[in-house]
């Protein structure tokens, strides 16, 4: 047997969350991505006036740390569901985009040089 | 010794690339929150004039499927890389999450009925 | 003398509003463009669970439709704001854009058909 | 007769594409929000590694100036779509929004204070 992995494991608790409540039917791709985007919003407002160089400090407050987590927890858990909803093995595309980023970076032609979107 | 988890090895992993290259300097908060916005609009790009019902058969399709995980990977990418950042356990807090959501959401009371924000 | 053009106003008034509370010195573009991706998730919750044939119709209720406009408003008043930062004449902006768009996208050529992310 | 204001003639050139196109059966209200969620991200790619304190300076070469201003054209033009499928004034949402937060913010107040989400 093998043993569930971190990532199928919480699909799976999503999952049946949602079964639960009968939700399922909300959840087409739109819908969730729409979810994310809110969760999205709502880590980005936690940020948007601290300044860039005090944000690491100002959230290792324990108040501020716990809400950060929890705002990054609703992110992952809409993105988990959509996997689960898609079909998508979300651990594995992980692992394999970050074997191409090795390829299409070679660390010693970008070290230092943040990539730039044309 | 324990098994490092799912979401932990991809946290190493990430950290690992980011070092190589020399990347960490540009991971403040903000610039990652940033980057994840860059991947959710990515992700919402490929739906957005896909009738909501067609949504999943249309990304079953192999080459939109791959396009697809792709840009979900990247999205937990920069997710994890923030957590690495704000030392946020990820799994942790996704499951905590659920936890909560099980408790403030009683399956008898919300069966079959969208939660609408006021 | 010339009339001032409506977007122009609305970049005025925004500008006076930040220089009175002397919020001008938090609008760097990094943070203006996460304001703005809060409000945007802001607006992204306010339609993710609704059906999307229904969304028109569950939107003309009077508390909903003050509530939507509310959400585009304060999208408007982040983009103007980060017009006003970076000099950026977004009325023009978008004409030329629309312009483009006229010759990018033949009417004879994309009739009825949404154009593809690739 | 009234002259067309500003944001209402945008609205009528998107409308007048879009009819042009056959493209308004797309626009549904969740199909343009995600739209606009892939422009705002287009945006966000442009500063993500960009030193807070050097955006400015950075986005005021020509070629970088004229790809934001074509992003933040992206986005007010979605926004604008929005607006005429949902029959908001924008305009006149962004002036009113502008007033309550007069009301809101007293500048004696909250001056030189970011509010911080709770």
């Amino acid at each position: 047997m093998t043993e569930e992995r971190e990532i199928a494991e919480l699909q799976r608790l999503v999952r049946e969350f949602s079964t639960e409540r009968d939700w399922q039917q909300f959840h087409d791709p739109k819908s969730v991505i729409l979810a994310l985007v809110g969760e999205v919003g709502e880590l980005a407002e936690l940020f948007q006036w601290v300044p860039s160089d005090e944000a690491v400090a100002r959230f290792a407050d324990p108040a501020r740390h716990g809400r950060v987590a929890e705002e990054m927890a609703d992110i992952l858990v809409y993105l988990v569901c959509l996997a689960d909803v898609l079909g998508v093995d979300l651990g594995a595309a992980a692992r394999t985009k970050l074997a191409d980023s090795h390829r299409r970076f070679a660390a010693d032609e970008v070290r230092g040089v943040a990539p730039e979107k044309a």
